[in-house]
């Protein structure tokens, strides 16, 4: 499925959110994470940020079962490493 | 349609655009907004985002049809004003 992760965390709880969800998917912006994933993939994915999140951090996963039906447009300079998955 | 809109900008900029944000959407977290708009709201939206946002500044609006395909799982505490929308 299709999925994007937003997370808003302390400063020094970013590099390991980071590192965590580069794994998985495509930096799309500063804390925002894109792609495609199996169920497995996902599982996975969510077991590992419960453990590497800070206390007080917030982590939003969206999931989608078809990216057909995602339109998405970019204001600005892309960041990140995925500005053409879509 | 359904929207989801990330900014990632400077600090001195994030007021600016928070507040044209939830003027339409419901805060999500720290720099995500969503909610249901019009075709003419989105044209709006867009071409506010783009006077009020800084030069190096980058914004993803994703737009689905329906957001009935979409789950929204939240790890840690919801923040914003929309824990419950979808």
């Amino acid at each position: 499925m299709y999925t994007i992760i937003v997370y808003d965390t302390l400063s020094k709880n970013c590099s390991k959110l980071h590192k965590t969800l580069k794994r998985f998917l495509n930096w799309n912006q500063n804390s925002v994470f894109e792609g495609e994933l199996t169920e497995a993939q996902l599982f996975d994915i969510k077991k590992l940020l419960h453990e590497k999140r800070a206390a007080d951090s917030s982590i939003i996963v969206y999931e989608l079962k078809d990216a057909k039906n995602l339109k998405k447009t970019i204001l600005g300079e892309p960041k990140g490493n995925t500005s053409n998955i879509i």
